[in-house]
């Protein structure tokens, strides 16, 4: 099951089941769905209930990310040791917990749409990343109660604007880049598993293999890391988890390598498919 | 005139002037005020079209941020030169840019609200500022652009959970307690002239002042900073800046002051008002 937004010409969001690349089945209107989004994907995977919703056509809708627009985007910056060392902190000891920065959803995208360079940067760099759904409220949580409130997971790329990252000891407007977070559609947790497993991440330039990272190497596990969060806030269905890179990102290489208007990047993540962006001027 | 956000029993969000502690005249839906708040503000202050909105008695409301749930709320951590030499940071230069950090609306609330302390805090710490409220979008924009592009101010406690802030290099986790946000009511920008003319603003815990600074110290303005920020995204309407604290914070004090279940925190700033909120234990 593959499950992505889709609004209307009247501005209403639905999420809805892609059955092809022309169809998808309505589950839900956006809201609703995050009101219950484990027992709406159990609903939309039984072939009887599902009936229930009418099939569209994609081209129909603009394809947006299936996310309400108050939710957290907590993203862990330093999760992969192999991506700790390779970048500025790595003179530090790796951090005793998940070093975690915000992006907004109006930084968030889909599959396919454009990425634009900021004016002021010399190009962006790429980090690809699984991103996990809450779909249950969690206060002073516990992990076996924050891994089974992860409703589903999706391919994404944290897509930053290096410059604008590095000029204060915070990272947030690097990281907010207009349309910089395309989103994968989201895979129910219960066709993904544990990343504890070992999905494979791969992330490609025009084509070319710049990141191939592991799962199993990530330091911590997405429920330790919401734990941990909802000891100081309580997380809401609908909020997300970004779980940090691999190694293998642009602005450490020599020379840089940054991506360019006309450059294609992808993310590929096993069981959660591949995402794929071109990169494009900034237009005003 | 006061701008209040009141969501009805139907969970439908207007925005309306408060005419009194117990009545408010209604201006427009939440959504449709932000597609035009400079001239929704002016249409408010015109006593022949004004009469046009309903007047309600606020208890039959909810008071809530008059927020888009989207809007960025970007806050400014050293802006004032007396806070960044009493900090953690005060070893090193007053940093070349202004130091951005993200709150996400869930992390709001209002005047009047109660903020619990987190389970795993020793208390909260106190951040008197002024929060800025943009009316129109700014990509790439000049100062001139981004200050005609606020259309209000209101008071705001940055209200911080040390111990989670200082977990990492990333200050996100205890910028985003629950409640931790409160917003005093909007007053138009045209009310309230430049910062730089020099307003004060004072913080007081259970009536002592422990800030007491003025807008004519802080050294990144809203609209310079809004012109750097435009340069990396586009700013749209209903996204917030908050403006730095002045110095006199708790963490800092020996020994350490944070504010604990029962005590009462005031923000009060010229030509904005007070802002009244009292610290809770947290119920989970």
């Amino acid at each position: 099951m593959k499950l992505i937004g889709l609004e209307a010409p009247d501005r209403t969001i639905v999420v809805a089941n892609r059955l092809s690349a022309t169809e998808a089945r309505v589950i839900a209107e956006l809201r609703e769905f995050w009101t219950d989004a484990a027992a709406y994907i159990v609903s939309a995977g039984d072939s009887d209930s599902s009936a229930d919703g009418d099939v569209v056509a994609i081209a129909d809708y603009r394809v947006v990310p299936p996310v309400l627009p108050e939710a957290r985007v907590i993203c862990i910056g330093l999760n992969y040791r192999a991506h700790h060392a390779e970048g500025s902190f790595k003179e530090e000891a790796f951090p005793e917990h998940p070093t975690l920065f915000a992006r907004w959803t109006r930084s968030l995208s889909v599959d396919g749409a454009e990425i634009p360079v900021p004016a002021n940067e010399r190009g962006l760099d790429w980090e690809g990343e699984i991103m996990a759904y809450l779909g249950a409220s969690l206060t002073d949580a516990n992990e076996d109660e924050a891994q089974a409130a992860i409703v589903g997971y999706s391919t994404f790329n944290d897509v930053t604007s290096r410059i604008a990252q590095k000029l204060t000891s915070q990272w947030t407007l690097g990281k907010n880049g207009d349309g910089s977070g395309p989103l994968g559609p989201i895979v129910p947790a219960t066709e993904v598993g544990s990343l504890a497993e070992g999905l494979r991440v791969q992330t490609r330039v025009n084509g070319e293999t710049v990141q191939d990272g592991n799962t199993a190497d990530i330091v911590y596990s997405p429920a330790s890391t919401l734990a941990l969060i909802s000891r100081t806030f309580t997380l809401r269905p609908g909020d997300l988890l970004a779980t940090g890179t691999p190694d293998g990102v642009g602005y450490t290489r020599e020379p840089e390598w940054l991506l360019q208007p006309g450059d294609t990047v992808e993310v590929e993540v096993d069981r959660l498919g591949t995402l794929k962006n071109r990169i494009t001027a900034r237009s005003n």
